[in-house]
């Protein structure tokens, strides 16, 4: 049986339980696992923003001599804890806006096909952008199924982990049957960077985008990040032409013409404190090394598992660790209404996904094993009651 | 002629003075003419940011009850600055960004027509922007002049104060012919808001774009502005669609279905630290009032352009005030170095628009006449040396 001494004691094995020192928060006795929406505040962070404001309120305009080269920079610093090289990676803008860049790139180099695969219940955020763009382009939109066909297909927009379950698609499969097809796919990072290895290069990935604010704890809205293998730099077309992605940004020449690297998806001017909350939890993420937050992040969602299998909570999430990401789901039909009671009764904040799935985050780097014993007990509690 | 004593006794007469108190000056020898490329940094900024670090840290997710209506919150805030109304503009996403999506509105809505007027010389950007949403649809693109037929249009993209010459278009008469003519006109208020009077509904404005981190003091990369008159919002199709345009944004319901006002131009998860530059800006613009603000802005620049002239230094700034925007422009050949000059040997910030145009911006909130003063004197004295 799963006890609390467990959860102690594993806590006092993590080697990275010193990252927490790594983080403002406030109230220890807050049981979080909602990293997974929201990651924790670096303490470097706060340090990054007020360096920011004394740059904005002294240096004013000359700022920019640092800030310019943000988007890149945030890029090279990410770019590694998703097997990527630097020039690959590019942080600006939202998740949304880099998905929309990606599926009509990726739909202009096969101007031939007319069909995109998304699966019905891929993240309805993800749907609204995929379906948007296949109306606008006239594509015809395929659910995504195990062996769907993609011989016709330009583009796949896939979640590398779903954000219900927690299961973990197959990368390198689905890039190389795609590609053999002759389609691309989009891999949404989302809820997998931060959380769990991947490498894009050794898996052939192609094109993908993720956020920042959960697992990477880059704050609230902070920006997204699209990844662009470097072969289709060159012929890489996205729709929004704006100043950032101009070769000669401030000589303005025209007509436009673009950088050479994953600089061509930049927009406008990027949002400076954004990205300095972006890049405080990149750097502090890379600081620990992907090899030891997947491992962690494996440890906290199998204590769980277990923990919730001895209590008898069924979890679609899988048992085997390299096919889940950094959260566990408990399905309860009354899920809706017990994330509020577990916040209001029981100090644990989880969070909610319609219809009736609890979903608890593990974060690596803030997550003890003892806040998802606590969390699991409280929901136990709250069940049995 | 001018004298530095005219300087000090307008300075002493402004009653928009006590506002530059407001920002966080820590050099206030320095002669700062550029905010209309980045506006100084507002006290009520710095604790704005402090208190979204905190609630970031402490409320965690709960934060967001408070930071989901930030983009329609804020754009409330800005909305009379411009003569709009609730529910009319958003803050969300970059200039960029936001006109790439009106274009496409504004196509949207006359499909049978196809050409888009951009002037040659418009603010390269937007053309960047605006020529690649027309190759994109298939529209020519015809070059702005005065007088360019419309009956065949589109739409048309149109600077409120060009950004080099600081003069004024006629917001009413172009924006009347355009609609006379059939087509829509989306304005890019960029270099006008915070700076001028501007009345979107006497003028019959029907869409405009605009910039926060200029004159309304929003901090490096704040998020740009949309505005679309409430009639069309019924109507309006904007082509990146995602979660935050989305009625029930939490209950992620299939198909996309977008809010009825301003809100569905929004897409991802917006930069909330970003945004809370802009709130404070904001809301200190509006405290200060766009009359008074407007009235200041003009006596800058009259002053500025009556030392010009009395110098001989030339420039394309309008001397009618109503016809000039928040900036004085002077045309020298050496303007490239004149600038860097002006930081290195004179403790001035100007900024330098290719190939010839050193741009004073005058920012009535911050800017002193005394700064006008120094700064065309500091120029006068590099030129004449």
């Amino acid at each position: 049986m799963v006890t609390r001494a467990d959860a102690v004691r594993l806590d006092g094995a993590d080697p990275l339980a010193p990252y927490r020192g790594e983080f403002v928060i406030p109230d220890p006795s807050l049981v979080y696992l909602d990293g997974n929406s929201l990651g924790r505040m670096p303490r470097r962070a706060a340090a990054r923003l007020a360096a920011i404001g004394e740059a904005w309120a002294g240096s004013l305009i000359a700022g920019w001599d640092e800030w310019l080269s943000m988007p890149s920079r945030v890029g090279d610093t990410l770019a590694p804890l998703i097997g990527a090289r630097s020039g690959e990676v590019v942080v600006h803008d939202s998740t949304s806006v880099n998905l929309y860049q990606l599926v009509h790139a990726a739909a202009a180099r096969r101007p031939e096909r007319r069909v995109l695969v998304i699966a019905d219940d891929e993240f309805p955020s993800d749907r609204y952008v995929a379906t948007g763009v296949a109306a606008a382009l006239g594509l015809q939109v395929r659910p995504f199924t195990d062996g769907v066909r993609l011989d016709d297909v330009a583009v796949v927009v896939r979640s590398l982990v779903d954000y219900r379950t927690a299961a973990v698609a197959d990368l390198t499969a689905l890039t190389a049957e795609a590609r053999d097809a002759g389609a691309i796919v989009i891999w949404d990072l989302c809820h997998a960077a931060g959380a769990i290895e991947i490498d894009v290069h050794s898996a052939g990935v192609e094109m993908a985008v993720g956020c920042t604010y959960k697992f990477l704890n880059g704050g609230p809205g902070s920006p997204g990040f699209a990844f662009v293998a470097q072969p289709l730099h060159a012929e890489l077309q996205q729709p929004i032409h704006g100043w950032f992605s101009h070769r000669d940004q401030f000589e303005m020449h025209l007509p436009y013409a673009p950088h050479a690297d994953a600089r061509r998806l930049l927009i406008g001017t990027p949002p400076v404190l954004a990205l300095a909350g972006a890049e405080a939890g990149i750097a502090l993420t890379a600081h620990a090394g992907m090899a030891a937050i997947a491992a962690k992040t494996a440890a906290l969602t199998g204590f769980g598992l277990a923990m919730a299998a001895e209590l008898g909570l069924p979890s679609p999430t899988p048992r085997d660790p390299a096919r889940r990401g950094g959260h566990v789901a408990i399905v309860h039909p009354e899920a809706r209404t017990l994330v509020p009671r577990l916040a209001a009764e029981a100090h644990v904040i989880a969070d909610f996904r319609s219809p009736d799935i609890v979903r608890l985050g593990c974060s690596a780097l803030t997550t003890r094993f003892t806040d998802v014993y606590d969390g699991i007990d409280a929901l136990m509690n709250l069940i049995a009651a």
